[in-house]
């Protein structure tokens, strides 16, 4: 029998050192939900918008990480029946003394139902690179949102989904989540229409 | 010819000597949107939550009041062919001395789009009282949203909007607000399930 192989994983917050990894994990969502005719965020408009505001209290970003060697105390640890080949190590290391890699994250901002007059979380995106999917880290992150907003007395954690998207869909079904009414279509105005009304 | 009837409106940020009217506006869209099910907000609660943070910086209102009387310099006039008769008067006077009266309101707070590394605003309530809808105050409210989008140069302003409900949808299409794309839906996760998952 093959021994086990581990890794060592933390989730963290984001911060400004890390926007090229971010702007890349962004890309990479954009390509994969095919809406990259959609994606125009820069480094530099990551780095002026994503940390004006304390975490929490705007938008705010969980990042995973992983390392062969513990990083902390309350490390999850994940055994692999095989070591794991990842293709793109050198661009997602965040930390080259401990070896560790950036995995995948969450990002997500305070929202707020009137009808419960409670504030929630509303995530934006939720992403793990390709060879680290099905090991249980977009669990990890759901989780983490999870946690921190029944630690802030929050009523939901909301968030959209594309409807081709089965995988998702069912991961999200076995996370406990619900569809909260297939009535709801989402709407906006943007650039000319929204220039055109703020007059 | 019946002289023409003028009513003096104005848009102001709310306050918390506003929330008993706002409590009463939520409570009329609930039952409007056949969402009573889903509201528990009491007086208490939005009290607690509404006014934690600073304006636009999380859940904003915008309330829309009416006077025969002029209010401020920057009043829009709305002349009507007929005097408009309120059975609630009474409830939404929001200033005696000056004839006020509440006659609808927009709730939004910021949200963020990674994939354009921009602020924008989500709404979350829009409600005209009935008696004074088909007017124009609808889109006072939104484009008063939109507006301060603009201001703050933020991308987007996005909502929520049931499916059956055709007035609405023809008010935004007015407004040149589009259908973000039919083949999204929102997911949440709530009591139960947010505390399991935070755990």
């Amino acid at each position: 029998m093959e021994p086990s192989h581990s890794l060592f994983s933390r989730i963290r917050l984001a911060t400004p050192a890390d926007v090229p990894r971010i702007y890349k994990l962004l890309h990479q969502q954009a390509v994969f939900s095919h809406l990259t005719y959609d994606f125009s965020a820069t480094e530099s408009s990551l780095s002026a918008t994503l940390f004006k505001y304390a975490p929490f209290t705007s938008v705010t970003i969980f990042l995973l990480e992983v390392s062969p060697n513990p990083l902390t105390p309350s490390d999850r640890v994940i055994h692999l029946e095989h070591p794991l080949t990842d293709p793109e190590r050198e661009t997602f290391i965040s930390d080259k003394v401990n070896d560790v890699t950036v995995v995948g994250f969450v990002s997500f901002f305070p929202n707020y139902s009137s009808f419960l007059a409670k504030h929630g979380f509303c995530i934006e995106d939720l992403f793990v690179r390709e060879c680290y999917r099905r090991k249980g880290f977009g669990r990890m992150l759901l989780s983490a949102v999870a946690k921190q907003a029944v630690k802030m007395g929050y009523g939901k954690v909301e968030w959209a989904v594309i409807d081709w998207n089965d995988n998702a869909i069912k991961f999200y079904e076995e996370m406990g989540a619900q569809v909260v009414d297939h009535k709801w279509r989402l709407w906006w105005l943007s650039s000319a229409a929204l220039e055109k009304l703020g007059e």
